[in-house]
């Protein structure tokens, strides 16, 4: 096989455009002086746009996992009630990083495949009256599910006064996303997903309500406390040594973003998604979330005729093409196509026709080129417009 | 559309696989120290192996067409007089450069799109007696030929003591080349083509009788003279300043190639041309060259239903897409898929379903998938084998 030769479609990490990868090789510079200052004026008043928001946006060298834990450990003390909405491994990661904290969690937990209902949310809210935060998901990263916020949030706010808290690490940068005028109070990403990055960078947004409450939290900690790294932001400084590479990469993936268009951004995810579901349904590759509530970034398959970790190995043994699999229940259940970040409609066509390979060699009754015609029509359909 | 994302499907330049371009990263060396020398010793042996020779490999900063005109000007003068076969834009280069010398250069045309026939140059040969080299190009770029050397060899060193001088700079590194075995005096090849590196490295495999004639040649030059970079291959030194950076790719693309197995690259070349020909068949877009010279590396497309010019500009508008153009009379005529290097079976699926769409924009009455499928099937039946 070509060496050297790789195709990353899992949801995360993705792969990095060239020119951010040159940006982030540049000699490496003093994170106190002038220049840093220069870089993070640079880039903090654009990253806003992706979060939808007013707000400052708040980085810290860690992965997503840490983002979500800086969400918790600032908004909620050991004696709090918390609800986490699980509708995947995502959401079970927030409810276990509550718990690891003994903060008294109750879970909300949805089949994974399907969103959280707003009623069902509702109902819940209003037969537990102390929540003081509710945490989920924007894509759930383990299902493709991208679950309402706007809605979920409407709820929410209408029916406690429990803060909004959203893990947005796999839809941020390629889903739109309105911080400010869905109510959310903490917004949390990660740079390996659609923002084009590699791992290690983690960002937050948070609300004024939320500052109200962290400020009279008691909770201690220390590298994760939001509000030394607000100070800091006011003299566009950073309290402790930030991910400096990250952040050059993160400017350069921004003019990428901002010469494409981010209305143009989020119209290639829909388009992406559009695709690969085309294709799956055309190859009756049975698709795990419903169409209302797919996301632009990843896409899960359950399928029934034939061992999904198969169709991973002879992909991956083939063409070195990665998908992701299943993750906890559904391990070995599910595979995972990633169309998020540096990923052109081009590059569906190519894992379309890659997975068409694999599945007629596990003897699948698939016609060669069925599943790229479907996501082709969708593609033309799309220019065409 | 996705900045920073292109698709380099032209016959060279070609994409450059990432651990080459972190090589030629690495911080320059001096060219007269230790690990310079260390560099070309590590090379030297190598490289003879795409050659097929067991002459040292000289190599010379320059394009391409340094290395034509070092083979030129090293084997005649301008009283001598030469044979130059010209299949293509290539093969008219090297009559270019023997007429800008001011030799005696006959020219053997041979419609562009068909091999050269040996029984033709055996004619030529009987009634031309006084030919001092015969200059041909092994795969043609401009045509997607190529043309059958062994046995154009044998005929030249049946008919006449003329050196068998030959450019295979779009084939080496992609096709096998016998260089001793066909009796090839020189052989020419340039880095930017299936040897996976950017432009800006000419090699030169010559055989003893060469040398010979080399040797008491009385045309004068300079840069270009093999006698002084011959002198130095020996201590592995070298005269001037070498390309470093290309040397220190070279290394790397070795290691890929060597990591693959030199058979294993042919082969995945013939599957590349195999997949590109079976889909251009099924999408009928007809091909200038028949099967049976078809090269591995390039294929050269002459539409009747469509202009050329048109599908090149929609997959580069729509996709950033580049695929080559026609040269000289073919300009507008033909378009070029370039398939060699750093290139695998699923960028030819890929190239292809963009293809197919871009056909469907000019209103030809393609199915959506019916060369990607055709192609899909090549790619099956190779890998069932």
């Amino acid at each position: 096989m070509l060496q050297d030769y790789s195709l990353l479609r899992i949801p995360g990490p993705t792969p990095v455009p060239p020119s951010v990868q040159s940006a982030m090789a540049k000699p490496m510079i003093g994170h106190r002086g002038e220049e840093a200052t220069e870089l993070l004026q640079r880039i903090r008043p654009r990253v806003k746009q992706l979060f939808g928001t007013e707000q400052d946006i708040i980085m810290i060298a860690g992965s997503g996992t840490a983002g979500l834990e800086t969400a918790v450990v600032n908004t909620v003390s050991s004696n709090d009630e918390v609800l986490v909405i699980v509708t995947g491994a995502f959401g079970d990661r927030f409810a276990k990083i509550c718990e690891a904290y003994h903060i008294k969690t109750h879970r909300l937990d949805v089949p994974w495949g399907e969103a959280v209902s707003p009623e069902v949310l509702e109902q819940y809210l209003k037969n537990h009256q102390n929540i003081k935060a509710v945490f989920m998901t924007h894509c759930e990263t383990s299902t493709g599910v991208l679950n309402p916020i706007a809605s979920i949030s409407k709820t929410i706010h209408e029916n406690s006064n429990a803060l909004v808290i959203v893990d947005a690490v796999s839809s941020l940068g390629g889903v739109k996303t309105e911080m400010d005028e869905w109510g959310v109070d903490l917004l949390v990403t990660g740079s390996q997903k659609a923002m084009m990055l590699p791992p290690g960078l983690t960002l937050l947004g948070v609300s004024d309500r939320a500052w109200k409450v962290i400020e009279s939290n008691e909770h201690g900690c220390f590298y994760f406390d939001l509000q030394t790294y607000r100070k800091n932001v006011e003299g566009d400084k950073v309290p402790y040594t930030p991910a400096i590479p990250l952040l050059l990469g993160l400017d350069q993936a921004l003019n990428l973003i901002e010469a494409e268009g981010l209305e143009e951004v989020y119209r290639r995810h829909e388009v992406m998604k559009d695709m690969t579901r085309a294709a799956m349904k055309a190859l009756n590759v049975p698709l795990l979330t419903e169409d209302e509530y797919a996301s632009p970034t990843v896409t899960a398959l359950k399928p029934t005729t034939f061992q999904a970790e198969e169709l991973r190995k002879i992909v991956k043994s083939q063409f070195n093409l990665s998908l992701a699999g299943g993750q906890q229940h559904l391990s070995g259940k599910v595979f995972r196509i990633g169309h998020m970040g540096y990923c052109a409609p081009a590059d569906v066509l190519q894992v379309i026709s890659l997975i068409e390979i694999g599945l007629i060699q596990l003897g699948e009754s698939v016609t060669p080129g069925a599943g790229v015609k479907s996501a082709q029509e969708v593609l033309l359909a799309q220019i065409n417009k």
